[in-house]
């Protein structure tokens, strides 16, 4: 019999491939270019109505190549899974077949992400291979929009170290910030659960 | 322009359904047998080779009813997020229409794990909006079967509480730490990643 319990499908809206092919890729080529451009996701995410204002995006941390960007779709999915980094990480896996994005014969990626991630995606990242994190804005800015970060262990940085993987914070964090604050005065939602 | 990225699709294994429908149901009504259930669920994971030996479940907190099971799909689905919680939680999300399983008007759920959540899926856990945390195996024994359960905060069940998430541990602790011990023995994945 067929299974009762529905399939999930996520899939990127439809603005994502239209607003890319806009950009100027030749940014990419410093961390500060691939900062914008996810922060331009967020700021996109939010002109749009498909999510909260956060953006992200899986390169290739040798040629700087965009592998996926990923939205902030809490809001538009129902999903409470669906943050920028999470989607970032399903779509780069799906692209590549391999759940270990740090896996033999790839080179290493690199995640950048417009606001340090929560508890959940500071858990999924080395389970993803995930080589290099790149942050804008910090657990600290989030929290003063209202977002709540979760139980994240005090040297994150140093968790991720210790697993081989290398951080850089404050990015363009005052552009991260700023796009954040945008939110907040448009009257954005801020969708913690009711539980959380 | 159609969006280059690709969609994602997650859909449980084919039996999950048809075993669903030979289980005692009459037993959720007590603790130990929900998580028997979820132990079930890790055990036909292992024996259908679809994933690795953990399984999960959303019930009602009130009628002990299931809403949604899970169960790991990291090596069958090749996405590293894909941990048996996860699924649980974004199918009940997709069952309810809601990114909240804690918002208003619906019963208090609780999730069902047969080993304590990872880093990752304890990030998650407040998101969703769960109510209540039932868990088998410590995460000690996952990490003596080679899997690495991530930085944890080190009085996690206190974070927990203190978003309003009760946590019940040890339930059926044996049993649970018994199914682990039977996919090491014959052979299982242990699918870390290489940079976690």
């Amino acid at each position: 019999m067929p299974s009762p319990f529905p399939d999930i499908h996520i899939s990127l809206p439809a603005w994502v491939g239209t607003w890319i092919e806009q950009q100027d890729t030749t940014d990419f080529e410093n961390m500060e270019g691939r900062m914008r451009f996810v922060i331009g996701l967020a700021g996109e995410n939010i002109r749009t109505g498909t999510g909260g204002p956060f953006g992200a995006a899986i390169f290739d941390g040798t040629t700087h190549n965009l592998l996926a960007p990923g939205v902030n779709l809490v809001l538009s999915s129902q999903c409470s899974v669906l943050h920028a980094e999470m989607v970032a990480i399903m779509i780069a896996q799906t692209i590549l077949h391999t759940y270990d994005l740090g896996g033999g014969g790839l080179p290493p990626v690199e995640l950048v992400t417009s606001t340090a991630p929560c508890a959940m995606c500071l858990g999924a990242i080395p389970w993803a291979g995930i080589a290099r994190l790149v942050c804008g804005a910090r657990d600290e800015d989030a929290r003063a929009l209202g977002f709540d970060e979760g139980a994240k262990v005090t040297d994150w940085t140093g968790a991720l170290k210790k697993r081989g993987i290398e951080t850089v914070v404050d990015v363009c964090r005052r552009d991260a910030v700023e796009l954040l604050g945008s939110y907040k005065e448009a009257g954005g939602a801020i969708y913690n659960s009711k539980n959380g």
